[in-house]
């Protein structure tokens, strides 16, 4: 695989990002509906939506083709946006292998194979709402390890970048790439204390995982003399991919999370690492891998990593996520 | 009080928002430490520090002078980016009255007179960690209606503006101005489990407070079936101000809080308003005031808005929110 060319694929990836930036907000799902601008737009965007569904119907994905175009336009931009990254990156790279999450289906393996994973919308409950926390996820990987990833923000055209070896950048409004993390000397880690903690409650809201994640929150929450971590505070933004990009940038001290699937977290991990910050299972015990739906992230720090990552899973105590793949 | 141009004291506001702002970015607070070009801004900056706060001393102030400067350069923001603001605003209105954060002691009134309602920071824990929904909020009521409100996010360069009687808009990057809310034809609010509900975890983590927000916030999550609300989503950014104009986009449907200040929601509240959205208690059955400290905002709908009201009391239950100003 030594002679892949990373930075290539990562320039395809950052022009494929901000051309799915463009069709996210050009995109008028009807719950968005009413802006004369927006409307405007959306009926080349639906022209698009058609376009691109017709080509792959033609060339290469007639798994695509959906009986009723009009049922779910949300829906619709999510697969129109994999939909162009599928057809660009498997023009560019035909013998890779690409899971993309409009497309996977239960059980598709990630191999050590050269592979693409994507979410064309991460954050569609934001993107329903027009809550600004809405992204692209391009990542790749190679034997599993993310390897090259590209997250932009196309509401707030932010773009987040890295690859395996050669670091981490924020790119905000087109402006110069700053380096992640964002301060150059981040300070130790203390204790969950002193910690901003990223939760998401997530769209599994039963059983056992829900009174995990509840029961967990809480005690993260709770003062210290009712036994709690008493976190600086916990956020939730609705996105696992920025969820990482904000603990590379070291906006976010750590970041757990059940649930949330390989598309969500492959870009923002390679990003993440090369930030200096580190993944673990979200699980005591358990190894962490791209596709094992249970993650900690914890951000750059001279020393105090082990420390939070050992003080979260005390937290967590006795109660397990069990998510399949 | 129908002599006071409104237009005038938004203009003001906008522009000390804007000088605010400017404060707020150039300031690095130790924890936030190592930037090489912030730390070149901060010399600049504890340069007005020290200069504002003897400014004070001489002429306004007197009681904001700290024995400690270099104790919490967080802190020192926060006080002096008040200093600045209560210097202008008193120059420019000497008979109006004056409630900031930094200088409010247990018990000041908020009385019928034109009174500023200032936030210096909203999102002092966000400003810490560098998670950019940090903002100034800068109120102005008369007979304690919200009549002008101005929130600046420095971070993102958002400007949110509200004068009663007269709309509200959302300015990003300096462009041009986007009436609220940013759907101008907002769908019907149908119940709980379409809505992006945002709420917090405030800094109050202990006894009856703490008790039901977490069993609120559960039960708002859980499923049908387990008897929640199952909302769409649950979203924590860490600034009231900042959930009220989320509000007031459309971004979010719905904001709950308990703990909150006058000072954090005062500009909102105007701005939520001018918006179509209402303001309610945060407790059933009670009445709503600005300095009342418990808070549900809903965001503006051709109908349904005393649905979702009544069902998020539905969900809130027997619990009551108990602050004192």
């Amino acid at each position: 695989m030594s002679d892949i060319d990373l930075q290539k694929i990562h320039d395809l990836l950052v022009d494929v990002a901000h051309k799915a930036g463009k069709m996210i907000m050009s995109a008028t799902p009807h719950t968005l509906g009413g802006d004369t601008k927006k409307n405007c737009m959306s009926d080349i965007f639906c022209f698009r939506v058609l376009f691109q569904l017709l080509i792959s119907c033609l060339l290469l994905e007639p798994q695509l083709i959906q009986p009723n175009l009009a049922a779910d336009l949300v829906t619709e931009t999510d697969k129109a946006v994999e939909v162009m990254v599928s057809a660009t990156l498997r023009s560019a790279y035909p013998t890779f292998d690409f899971i993309g999450e409009e497309t996977y289906y239960p059980g598709q393996p990630l191999t050590d194979a050269p592979t693409f994973i994507v979410d064309p919308i991460d954050g569609t409950t934001n993107f329903v709402h027009a809550f600004p926390c809405v992204c692209i996820s391009l990542g790749f990987t190679i034997n599993k390890v993310p390897t090259v990833g590209v997250i932009y923000n196309p509401f707030l055209d932010e773009l987040w970048t890295g690859i395996k070896g050669q670091g981490s950048f924020l790119s905000r409004n087109g402006g110069p790439k700053r380096q992640l993390p964002l301060k150059s000397n981040p300070e130790p880690l203390k204790d969950l204390s002193t910690c901003l903690v990223g939760v998401e409650w997530g769209s599994d809201r039963h059983g056992n995982n829900f009174n995990v994640k509840v029961g967990t929150y809480a005690k993260l929450a709770a003062s210290k003399k009712d036994g709690g971590a008493m976190v600086h505070s916990l956020r939730s933004m609705g996105s696992a991919a920025l969820n990482l990009t904000a603990v590379a940038a070291g906006q976010q001290d750590v970041y757990w999370e059940g649930g949330c699937w390989a598309w969500d977290v492959a870009a923002g991990w390679c990003i993440l690492l090369e930030a200096g910050g580190i993944m673990a299972s979200g699980n005591p015990g358990e190894e962490v891998s791209v596709d094992c739906r249970k993650f900690l992230a914890i951000r750059a720090a001279p020393s105090g990593q082990e420390d939070i990552k050992n003080e979260m899973y005390q937290v967590i105590g006795e109660g397990r996520l069990d998510y399949h793949s």
